[in-house]
């Protein structure tokens, strides 16, 4: 790796600090810190707690074989990289690891949630075991991307309890394949909360396209070409965070 | 899988045929189209032969155990679903299957060429082998995206036969971390044969940043979060796709 890696590199922490507080680190991300970075006792790092904030830490004792260090927090500011709109996704469950990729990619983007959806459509269901495990690659793909704010991985909805949520929004976004309108058509700039959908592999039903265009859903194209489920989901947020002036 | 993704099935055969011409089908794409899609004698399935022509193609005879089929060309029309500016995406070979991930994103969105290029701080190399899993995977992600123009995958060049290269490029376009121009102020809408660069893990060096500056590159920004390389060329196809109205 070089160095413009190195040099942003970030540990998280799930847990708000202050200054002068001494912590300890364990589990995973010690054993990052101490066997894949092999930092050692005097070296400073970084932590972000998953809520906005960074932290300059002092590494101030090691425990090599019990993957275990002690530090303590010599700085912190507020610091978000996020989007200064926050994205949920909501999208299905897909087959293999592409919920994963989707989830990993759009997570570096800075989206703020993740709503897995049952679609008509849907074959993969998720259950307690796949829900950590994109806990996890969330927590990850934050640090990848020096991120600063975990997006929340929700429970899975029905697509009907998913509408019941659209009032929550300023604007529900809906990449429909069979629709022509450019994104910057449909989007309304003053939004801050939006819900981007994306649809199952099998596509929506007419029905679900029917009942989101009557709770206020607006459709958008993501081109001709027909993109899977988990592309569709990565180009979506790249566009919105585009016309939002994000990216 | 639902009705929307059968209805554009998609199988690739690597020559330019003529209607009323009689072919033989083999190996994977045979064993794809009798064994995973289940197809019978008097099925008509669609073929794209990688120039832009999709076919209408009448299964006649089948030997499912020697995974073989043969059919007749029933009809032929000229149907490229690809963008009106070509995108040659030049990008450091990654490590794992992270090359495999982006070239199969952005074959979907579709590029026309992907072309490996070894800067300073490239770790991974490309081997003949890898060469030709690159180029079953843009077949593979030719398929999923009812594309019809094969993205050609370039034998590796050194940044420096890249820079050489410049010149043969409407517009030659370079993802930075350390920019904050937006790809809207860079691009030049008359362009129809574009370069896009994106770096390696560890960023571009100061030397080839000059030196891709002084070859006539225009620098574009992503955002402020670090994205991992293979998600910075989908987003940036996407985005170039995007300012070029075709998406």
């Amino acid at each position: 790796m070089g160095k413009n890696f190195l040099s942003c590199e970030i540990y998280y922490y799930p847990q708000k600090l202050e200054i002068g507080e001494k912590i300890i680190i364990e589990n995973e991300e010690a054993a990052h810190i101490l066997k894949v970075m092999r930092h050692k006792v005097g070296d400073k790092i970084k932590l972000t707690d998953g809520y906005g904030y960074e932290y300059e830490f002092l590494i101030t004792n090691i425990n090599i074989k019990r993957e275990k260090l002690e530090g303590e927090v010599l700085n912190k500011k507020f610091l978000p990289r996020e989007p200064n709109i926050t994205i949920t996704l909501a999208s299905s469950p897909l087959k293999g690891e592409n919920t994963e990729i989707m989830l990993a990619k759009t997570t570096e983007l800075g989206i703020s949630g993740f709503l897995p959806v049952y679609f008509q459509n849907t074959i993969t269901k998720i259950n307690e075991n796949k829900l950590n495990r994109l806990k996890k690659i969330a927590i990850s793909s934050l640090k990848t991307s020096a991120g600063t704010i975990l997006p929340k991985i929700y429970n899975p909805l029905t697509f009907d309890e998913l509408i019941n949520l659209f009032p929550s929004f300023d604007l529900v976004l809906l990449a429909y394949e069979n629709c022509e309108t450019k994104l910057t058509n449909v989007v309304n700039k003053k939004a801050k909360n939006i819900l981007l959908i994306i649809g199952p592999e099998g596509g929506f039903t007419v029905k679900e396209v029917k009942k989101a265009e009557e709770g206020g859903a607006k459709f958008f194209t993501l081109g001709k070409r027909r993109l899977r489920s988990e592309t569709a989901g990565i180009v979506a947020v790249s566009l919105v965070l585009y016309e939002f002036n994000n990216i």
